[in-house]
């Protein structure tokens, strides 16, 4: 069994006693802190702050009062969960398995703090696969129709499954920015180079090209501008001139697999605050 | 200009309010947290914090004060220290020296939170080169009289120039544990294997061997059994078949001047707790 | 369209002359060298090579007649596949799935140059699963009979398949010397540790007492004297304080999935000559 | 004593026969191959090989007589050195002094198949340094007077020490294509990013502004093309959010020192080839 915590993650401008108050408030509760880790960024002076502890009364309860102290006496961004709640996930895939096989797998073995909701792809060609590992597919295409409407269907089927995070496992469409701020969650994609390197759609290609020694993967939230989000994770390998293009791609799989599972773990565990376009981990 | 910071490392214990009692004392001092991490071992239940602060009165006597707290009211082990105390460090070698040149470079680049008192050594190799570097030489050689009087030797040295950290740079002698007793300082080795494989004095024959595929360096605490005190730090590097001895040799060069240096600046930066023969590091 | 190669492993006692003879052999056939490495151990004077070519003639009558040159004008132990040969393979498993799961999906992707015969467990655990993927699972289970006979129903299965490698992906089983000798084929296991550190059977928790600052997997092909035989690939990556077993273990999977794949592709790539329980992985 | 081989680079479009004829011609001559590694690019169909053997005759003139025959029989462009032939250096650098110190202790160390026979600098913070170490160093300012008239000085010094290599170890100046092309030798860089992300003069800042969590360092070719020419090695670090600008340049410069230093060692090794502004490594 799995120890109840409560988790909060805050971030604002910073102002003495902020560790001293948030702790207090816990321990006066009778509450005992596991784990706290805070962050000063000296030159935009904000303090980031992720708190874990154990509550010594109801912890739905518990964490909405947080939440309302926080907020109102240390004025920080406040986002407070329970590590018991599982968030629920959407996984958008086109053709490419690697990452859909990798992370769903992860998901099965109970590596990953989430429930896997629903399968969302503009192909059928990983629905029979879906089907075997029981996730709900939605086949939402493109062809026929305008990328409004399809993409209305979707943030439907994200709305069905109270959707809490959408994970792109090489979605090769681009999310259009109304339909980020429509759905109103995060979403986490991963990108086959290490960027700023080879952003756009053929990163291998422009690698080999180039003559670079290492190739990366990068996880990062997508936002409106393509390959620009806050960047999460990222890996890379060594490569060399005996490698093709062909190499380049079955090396590039591993990495991309693994960061974007690192990424996908941290973000449900509730690790990772987001300021100023860039990411603080708390790992 | 360095801002001068109080740093206190805690261990003991865990009991209920740890966080809120350190950050409440130093909060109602009108004093301000710059950086805090906690760690809890769930197995021992023991709590562990390294804490800093920009203290809002006299520094040596708010450390003296918070010592004082953490140690009646806390009943934790403390060390507490200013940020712009430099440390007085001894360097221990022989005739192998890359890990003296990279280390001493470091120290001149300001790379390090401490200052090299001294160098001393059994042979005379490096001598001339500890000159250029502007840094007193004792030469303390074995050759014709027994190793309890070259130590007693050498714990004068520590004492003249009131050392508070021994680095051992490829030094190839045993220290005694009569040694370590008396010199009553933290000693840190570098070790050319990735520890526990390859003990001993000839790891990297024994890696060649082996036939390995990987090699590694591990800098870690002397204490009296060789080689098996607390790990500070550890890398590694892949190697192949077309590798010879001499190539291993060379290769781990690279490794054990980084992880040496990387398990010194540690240290130097108050950022290591020990227990149970095991390191906790907060980076 | 894979191009038809045939691929050439050869090693013995150096003597002038092997790369001009090898290499003329070819070109007076005809046929045209895509890629040739070689290495030398200095001190053991063996020279090993690694030639493949596009054949002129039939591909294999060619490769049989320049096995046959070889090991009569050139005295090398020599081994001569073609490329499009497609390895048969069985997989032993028990009831740890990440590497199970991680391999057949390799396969299936195309990414390995084999094909998966069977799968043989002593547990039922993933019979269901191997159905799923379409490959033969055989239950040999050591519940209420003697090892060897077990082992002598594995042998026929084996034999049956006309298989030609063997892979354990954490089977949990130690293959006797009888066994390896009469199934008379490459055995590749994968440890959880950076051999030779931590060999037996809880390296985990072993590197966690310790107080390791990175954990590995090694893949080495199996012989009589556990966790000993000769190493094909290792991987390691770091962990800290903060990390319980039960991190060291799902961080470990990830290096035990690719190092055992890695392992698998050179093998079945034919790339792998071993000497003296070490190994020339011609990568 | 080193053993004395003839070492052969030879690039040229792909024809039958060429391992055979080369390694014939040396086997012919009674002469032995230590290492013969060849590459193929499929697409450009161009050959590449570079063989050592240990020579039957008088060096110099066996290596004259392939030279000849390679050109003329297999119309391949064709290097050919001696591996006991010292090539001459000259480093170039501006005040930044760890690439310096790094790479005069590798020489010094015997780490380097080659002599530093120079040092030039546009500042004369690194004199001092330069004369302790034992090598000549030169100030060519750029304060009170033309680029070209300085790069005619430092081509001058280049002429006088027979310099065959130059590398520029954090210099910041940029080398006309004038000067390039004028000194006639290859010219190796360290970058402190990895390139193609982040070039310039401010990476680090850049890097830090991106909020990337890894960053690398690239030692290239140059070219008339700044950061454009071709890559040699990479090699990168995982960073976090803790990490300041400050942290960032400290570990860029053990990421520079090791890089640069690998670079310049495959270079004097003779192991690299250059083709459509990529690098063929025999490592």
């Amino acid at each position: 069994m799995k120890k109840e915590t409560i988790i909060a993650l805050l971030h604002g401008p910073d102002q003495p006693g902020l560790v001293a108050k948030a702790s207090s408030w816990i321990f006066e509760r009778g509450s005992n802190i596991d784990h706290a880790d805070q962050h000063k960024d000296p030159e935009a002076n904000v303090f980031f702050q992720r708190v874990e502890w154990v509550p010594s009364g109801d912890p739905e309860h518990e964490a909405d009062a947080f939440k309302a102290f926080a907020e109102s006496s240390l004025k920080m961004n406040t986002k407070v969960v329970l590590n018991t709640k599982k968030q629920k996930v959407a996984l958008f895939v086109s053709k490419i398995d690697h990452c859909f096989h990798d992370i769903i797998l992860r998901f099965q073995a109970n590596e990953m703090s989430g429930e896997l909701a629903c399968i969302i792809s503009n192909h059928k060609a990983l629905k029979k696969a879906a089907k075997t590992y029981g996730i709900p597919f939605y086949h939402t295409p493109f062809d026929n129709t305008d990328k409004a409407s399809v993409e209305a269907e979707q943030l439907e089927i994200l709305k069905k499954h109270s959707v809490e995070l959408v994970i792109l496992a090489r979605y090769m469409q681009i999310l259009s920015s109304d339909f980020l701020n429509k759905a109103g969650v995060p979403v986490i994609n991963i990108h086959h180079s290490f960027l700023p390197a080879f952003a756009g759609g053929k990163p291998y290609h422009q690698a080999y090209e180039r003559g670079v020694k290492i190739i990366g993967a990068t996880a990062h939230y997508a936002n409106a501008d393509l390959d620009e989000g806050p960047i999460i994770y990222q890996d890379v390998t060594q490569i060399n001139h005996r490698n093709t293009i062909s190499d380049l791609i079955r090396k590039g799989k591993d990495l991309e697999k693994s960061v974007f599972a690192h990424a996908v773990r941290l973000h449900l565990n509730n690790r990772i605050l987001v300021y100023n376009n860039k990411t603080v981990v708390f790992d």
